[in-house]
């Protein structure tokens, strides 16, 4: 084992005896594997970097629960698409990360590194949380209401959801196949864009990031700006003022698209219905409350209800074109505040629907807080299929923003 | 168990032992699940047919080898989302369908009914060949290049590949996502439409099939007319005639679309070369020279090129649907002509590249026959999302065409 690599292992399982007891982030790990990984490592562009696989993506070497004791302990014969490209480019894979129930509501025991009372976040909860004290560099993590963006604020990190489409899904659990999207958490944005560069294709390709200033930004309060609380509002303001100084930035509320929630709500209710047919139909006592309600909404919704949500989404999604004519960036909420303590769930995802129907890349970025210092995102928002541009002027606007501020537990 | 349902059972028992030492269209079945799944079979829309499932969908009681040594044997802890809402709906899943490796070209034993030295055609070709001869009712598909309308054509069947997105894919391996879509084969319309009131959604709705004639008509000989046999040449030819009788026929081309071919192609290496990333990457050996050829040509292709192609396909999709304006239904050839001797392969794919690259519904009809007596399909297409229609005016088609000849071992 080349001295690099046998550091590289070391790294990793330091941070992981330092981190996880408290942190809750790994569904499993085996520091057997990681040594050997780290000495098999390919020369790829991801050499050196550890990645955390949130628990729906199928892995060879570790179970895959979904979240869900109906898997647990279930073995998948392949690894995810994704596994594959992320390996074959150097990466070392440290474990699988948890996530909530089928990555819907129902939590898993991971704990906000900011504050061991409040949730990281959910769905990619173990990915974002593991990112925020250093036990990986990539987190996977994916994204069908807000199962990135919002435990990328909340644990103060990068969250790079790209546009739909991009990475692929194979190997990954469905819940609903309109909307699903693979992404990745990191510390910065540059190494979002290295994985980029191995997600986005069978042949894995350099880093093209330059940080650039777009030329113009809008200030996007969206439909629910009432329901942000006050953290998130200052945040906006904040990042507004800030971006201002370099940049000419427009408010813009986005009203006309208040029925995105809503179109969101039931084009997913319908999908997660079939995605999760089987156990509903098969395994119902082992679903939780939360899942069962969605699938029986899903079920409820006849099919010319849904076909309409579908073509009322794709209009949604011209005009939103059309406003991209005027902004290369749109800044808006990442979720409606702080991370809520743990026991009011995982927090809404009403500032991510709209987005999520709208099949854009979002990056959110770290580095303002509450009045009580805990993390609060500030999303980007580019047209859809503009995920190079976006990684280039996030890469600027996090050099505008203050530097994230570190977990208590990593000082 | 009722009358009914020991009848069920020993029906589909007597045409497995009568066809199936011949045919060799199923991986695998179970004398004894049979007949506790006809005696279970819940009482919906579906009771009392039966249903053979292509080896690449997810079963719990049987393998799912995706036709590949690498996953022989290899049980999934799910069903499909497709065999949940069939099973749901009162079908009996007979047991698991041939298909060609990964459901690229590599064939299975699957011979045609109407003369064992030829193909029955790929990749659905199990599901294919046990519909012709009775075995089942409903034979799960799918169709990523021509994998069901080119079965369905070579076994004189009923082939409906609905409009990309229509059915669940949860549970069935993926190929290239951008095009791979599930569908049918029955030897009926009505038999296809009563199932699409079961897989369109998670609730099962009663089927709306009313044969109702189209009001307009175009014979579409395709940019690839010189490459379509005198059989297929002469069916497209006598069912614009027949069609005529009733219906105003109008003849184009599409050579606007020539393109289309290699733009399916692009598109579909690339994405399998990611969606089959792990198999290429650890189980080589395992892989053909075929599927391997693909997955190669796939990495070679340069990202920019791959998002050219998804962009001109979209626009294509629109210049598509302007020609809908003025038809109703458009008829054209279903494989290039009757199916060729077993050693030659499974058929050429070019008559449906165009079609799948589209995203349009399709029905491919049985009753004609080349000069030998062979099947030779004729394809019916209509507007993306007019499924419903569709199956409504292939209904009528099916009425005007003469009757499907039945294979001679069925005789």
């Amino acid at each position: 084992m080349s001295e690099t690599r046998a550091a590289m292992a070391s790294k990793i399982l330091n941070g992981i005896e330092k981190y996880e007891p408290q942190v809750k982030a790994f569904t499993s790990y085996d520091p057997v594997r990681i040594r050997q990984d780290a000495d098999m490592a390919s020369p790829g562009p991801l050499l050196g970097m550890s990645v955390g696989v949130k628990d729906i993506i199928d892995t060879v070497h570790y179970p895959t629960s979904h979240g869900s004791p109906i898997y647990a302990g279930y073995h998948s014969l392949s690894d995810a698409a994704c596994v594959t490209q992320l390996k074959t480019a150097g990466a070392v894979c440290v474990g699988k990360t948890v996530t909530t129930e089928f990555a819907f509501f129902s939590p898993g025991p991971t704990v906000n590194p900011y504050d061991v009372a409040r949730t990281p976040g959910g769905s990619s909860s173990g990915s974002a949380a593991a990112v925020a004290v250093g036990m990986v560099d990539i987190g996977l993590a994916s994204q069908t209401a807000a199962s990135l963006t919002r435990p990328a604020s909340y644990c103060g990190i990068v969250g790079f959801k790209p546009s739909y489409g991009r990475y692929a899904a194979a190997g990954i659990k469905s819940l609903a196949p309109s909307f699903d999207t693979l992404g990745t958490m990191t510390r910065d944005v540059a190494t979002a864009a290295l994985a980029d560069g191995v997600l986005k294709g069978p042949t894995a390709v350099p880093s093209t990031f330059k940080p650039r200033r777009p030329s113009s930004i809008g200030i996007c309060r969206t439909p629910h700006w009432d329901a942000a609380e006050e953290a998130t509002q200052k945040a906006i303001e904040k990042a507004g003022v800030l971006f201002s100084e370099e940049v000419q930035v427009t408010y813009i509320d986005l009203e006309d698209f208040a029925e995105a929630a809503d179109l969101h709500i039931t084009i997913m209710s319908y999908e997660a219905a079939q995605a999760l047919g089987w156990e509903y139909a098969d395994r119902r006592p082992l679903l939780s409350s939360q899942i069962v309600g969605l699938l029986e909404a899903g079920k409820q919704i006849d099919y010319a209800t849904y076909r309409a949500a579908l073509a009322r989404a794709e209009e949604l999604r011209c005009l939103m074109a059309d406003i991209f004519a005027n902004y290369d960036v749109l800044v808006a909420p990442a979720a409606p505040g702080e991370a809520p303590l743990a026991e009011s769930g995982t927090g809404s995802p009403l500032f991510s629907r709209l987005w999520t129907l709208l099949r854009l890349p979002t990056v959110t970025l770290p580095g303002l807080t509450s009045s009580s210092g805990l993390p609060v995102g500030v999303q980007l928002l580019s047209a859809y299929g503009t995920d190079e541009d976006l990684l280039n002027w996030a890469g600027w606007a996090e050099t505008i923003l203050p530097p994230r501020p570190l977990p208590s537990m990593c000082i």
